[in-house]
């Protein structure tokens, strides 16, 4: 049996430039799932994850929009919404490009909350931009409704920071387990969708806070926490570079935990950006993992042992 | 093993009455949850589905209000932000009453399709009202962007209607079974919410519709496809009535299938409330059925055998 971890980025789903529409979204979706239904009539058993930025975005700002009839949701519900908004979208058009391949498989997406600590150290520092933009006079008033965290971005312009704190564990993990590892597994599971939600534990208790949790981060978790062995990222770019847009820019083909480690602390891999891939990888590679590879969604072969992109192992 | 596949009325979530802020909607699961923590708590195995009526009206309010900002998303994609947010408070809710119980269990709750027949004749006939209401000439200019059939609800208003087609088939039905029925099952499952997301076929592909399915139907499948024996729907009386409202209404403690088609046929159970649930009633316990219970959340007794309600048996 292989089996293999997948984070999608956000912009497998919906980029930036696009406009929201669903037909746009089923475009892209459909472009990544024909992908994703080679790996795995090539024989693997998936996991996968997503990124749920834009379509959060959208979400919180149609909240915002309509507050005025409808009482704004907080953030771990409007998670949640985006958990099931991506998470139809995917299952249906994986199962589709299955079907289209003669490949019988059930594909479910399940909402996923993700424990993180009460005392983590991002409660006090907020540092994830998420929701639309404000002027001045806009914050003013926020600032007397909510017990929000506003920042400038650029001269004018302000934006909600919330905390980004680490995940923990995975809730629903064992049931993720028991749908994979199964002895006559036909199931490909969608999960932790936009990094999940976060959770924290309040004496038997769990609780959403307003917070979220960085994708890559919980996704090496899942991993981990389900004992999976080889996790992918996808991205934007097919390889990690050193000096990054420098002149020596320089292509990684295979690092090790122990140079990850080095570069990372170098400062080579931008804290928004690359950063909190490797540091996923080095958690996933220090836990059950044997094995990370980050590339793009063209360059993930079927079978991929030897495709295009960066590999990470242990040693 | 004990199993059962339990409906939750939308009223158990949240009422005409609420506002719809968060607070309210996890209060009203708490106490509905406490209720299903006392059932699984005395040995119960339990697939839950619920409604979603006011929460996708709030949703599909949102994306029309902030329409000129954010492109409004189908009613299929609603439908499953909709799953996604009572998904996720329900199964937080329920995971801590039974916490709180020490009854140790997984809760998961995922996205669920249902194929109804592209040929349904209530593509003929929509007969379902969803959304908000509209203005004579917020009509006239609606008519002009969008292929919606659009109903007088009153003097001067009017509202959207939709098809309500007849569930077939619950497509993630293997994965539910998978959960419920392993040796050693831990797990709750949520699924079906809102009826669950209708898709047709289109050759090998599923494709979602604008439309709903009613909730009672797609659980009513749903337990027949899980070869389910016991079918409890939680609504907001106690006991089906004959003559309901009349001088001479009484309430039904037992009543067989044929006895259930022969009042339905007398027009006693109206099509828009009672007359679904025992439509549906008939449907379960012509395939895997073996009881049917009908009752408040109130009077879900633990192992409820006698608790006050309407029997449905076979014959």
């Amino acid at each position: 049996m292989r089996t293999a971890t997948i984070a999608l980025g956000g912009n497998a789903l919906l980029r930036k430039e696009d406009s929201g529409t669903a037909e746009e979204q089923f475009d892209r979706m459909r472009k990544t799932c024909e992908k994703l239904a080679d790996m795995i009539s090539d024989g693997f058993d998936l996991v996968l994850t997503h990124g749920n930025g834009p379509q959060v975005g959208n979400i919180l700002l149609q909240n915002e929009i309509a507050s005025h009839t409808v009482p704004p949701l907080p953030l771990d519900i409007c998670g949640a919404e985006s958990q099931g908004q991506i998470g139809y979208m995917f299952q249906q058009t994986l199962k589709n490009q299955l079907n289209k391949k003669g490949v019988d498989r059930n594909v479910v997406s399940f909402i996923t909350q993700v424990i993180v600590d009460s005392d983590d150290p991002a409660f006090e520092k907020p540092s994830k931009f998420i929701g639309p933009y404000y002027s001045e006079e806009e914050v003013e008033k926020i600032k007397k409704e909510k017990d929000w965290t506003i920042k400038k971005t650029s001269e004018g312009k302000y934006r909600r920071v919330v905390p980004s704190p680490r995940p923990k564990h995975i809730v629903e993990d064992e049931v993720i387990r028991e749908l994979i590892y199964s002895e006559k597994s036909r199931n490909v599971v969608i999960a932790a969708g936009g990094g999940g939600v976060p959770v924290v534990e309040e004496g038997d208790s769990l609780k959403g806070i307003e917070g979220v949790i960085d994708k890559d981060r919980a996704t090496a978790v899942l991993a981990a926490d389900i004992d999976e062995t080889f996790l992918i990222m996808l991205t934007d770019i097919e390889k990690v570079y050193l000096n990054y847009g420098e002149e020596d820019e320089e292509s990684i083909d295979v690092m090790t935990v122990k140079e990850a480690k080095k570069y990372l602390e170098e400062g080579q891999f931008p804290p928004g950006s690359m950063g909190p891939k490797i540091e996923a990888s080095i958690h996933f590679l220090e836990s059950s993992g044997e094995k990370v590879l980050i590339t793009t969604p063209e360059s993930l072969l079927p079978a991929s042992e030897e495709g295009p992109g960066t590999y990470i192992f242990p040693e």
